[in-house]
């Protein structure tokens, strides 16, 4: 288990506390979503070895699956060169997305533009 | 092309003005970094096939690899569920990272704590 005490402070959060985090699947590679952590929710994802988010619009503390089942275990966390993004793999039990597609990002510019 | 003056007022731009773009290898599929666009530097990504940024930092507009040469052509561009974050899919021509890594997510949680 790493050090999360020594880990926290040495982040960039960004002026509400929060890091952005992409959740890739560590099968398909598939980029699944981009949601927010602040330190709490990075504490938990690395306790619980499955992803917890910050709801920005509920503001509360989020554990990815919780109502819908689709839990996401970690694999591993990654940080970027200035401390200031997560990448997640995680094995996903079911689609990321609230819409029922594997990944949220289920669109392209084309597609959105002709919807 | 796609009709970016129908597209872009109805992306969920954030209270800056900004949306977190994730680039990922189309070949490779590594996650290459996350960095900010805004109005002008997706219009600039669509129009020249290269990856365009928002530099928080140095307030301006930044063409990726216009000083180093490792620019980035777009091989598509996905809109997640919320149309809050995109996702860029590029072949890379170097490194993303300015560390010389081919990915700025290029340590684990572990590998930073221990550096």
């Amino acid at each position: 288990m790493v050090n999360l005490d020594a880990i926290l402070p040495q982040l960039k959060w960004n002026e509400a506390g929060l890091l952005p985090a992409v959740i890739q699947d560590e099968r398909t590679h598939d980029v699944l979503m981009v949601a927010w952590m602040n330190a709490d929710a990075l504490r938990l994802t690395v306790e619980t070895g499955e992803t917890h988010f910050w709801s920005r619009s509920r503001r509360e503390l989020w554990h990815k699956g919780r109502t819908s089942g689709n839990t996401q275990v970690v694999t591993g966390i990654w940080i970027d060169c200035d401390a200031d993004t997560v990448l997640v793999k995680v094995n996903p039990a079911g689609p990321a997305c609230h819409t029922g597609n594997v990944s949220c990002f289920y669109r392209t510019l084309e597609q959105f533009e002709n919807e």
